[in-house]
């Protein structure tokens, strides 16, 4: 492996453990466990896996790989607070949900070259990329990870 | 700039801004809200500032970088929960410490090449890191800003 393919898979990795790791917490919760706050007057366990599969289902186009699969969650998960909307689907399709958008995104990021990874977003201009070529793929995807690690941080609170 | 040196980039800045969004939340919360917990029951504040300063410390000697210069957090903030040790240092040195912790890593990074980021840590045999590459410094620090993150979630409860 040549030294960027090498660091492209250690990005990948990372992505992949952050995931794996709030996948295996959700595994281990039953539905009805899923409506536990996180601490008193936070949000619920729900909440949390709403909000992540919404925001990494938004890397799709962000990262110009395909079309959403789940636009339905935004409203429910990132635009509002919790509870303040009905939940959108099922914690049952929830969690396939969850599973399909991670799923998709990881089999994505494993067929990127480098070159792939060091694309521009689409949320950048040609000109801004221009001037700082770090607005790339990677670094959203990184983004992405401390996010979630973000989230999680939180989620083994409930327990 | 290279590939791989975009690449190196990318990860520095992701640590970059994990770091300093902590470094802000820290700023703007006075010692004594450092004392309060995270949710009933759960750890202070001050326990995670502590946590992930000895934790960020213990990158030099695992990226063979340096010696430490705090090892008299880990009792306290590592080894232990939260509470049953006395805290090692007020929280004004506290402070100091995780300032300094984190700006000699940061310097430190600014100058790695990618062939220095895809070094072995010095906690892979040469005959492990032989077989899997990805067992590199990249990979650590990765590790490390997933990890400030998660308690930075954490951290945002308290308010």
């Amino acid at each position: 492996m040549t030294n960027e393919e090498l660091m492209g898979v250690t990005a990948l990795n990372s992505w992949k453990l952050v995931v794996g790791r709030f996948d295996q917490g959700l595994a281990g919760l039953t539905d009805e466990q899923l409506q536990t706050q996180i601490a008193p007057g936070k949000n619920r366990l729900l909440y949390l896996v709403g909000h992540l599969t919404a925001v990494h289902d938004r890397l799709f186009p962000l990262l110009g790989i395909g079309e959403r699969l789940h636009p339905e969650l935004d409203e429910a998960f990132i635009t509002n607070p919790d509870k303040t909307v009905a939940d959108p689907l099922s914690a049952n399709d929830l969690r396939k949900a969850w599973t399909e958008v991670n799923s998709k995104l990881t089999a994505a990021f494993e067929k990127f070259t480098p070159v792939d990874w060091l694309q521009k977003h689409t949320a950048v201009s040609d000109e801004d990329f221009a001037k700082d070529p770090t607005r790339n793929r990677l670094a959203v995807v990184m983004s992405r990870t401390n996010h979630a690690s973000f989230h999680s941080g939180q989620s083994v609170l409930a327990k």
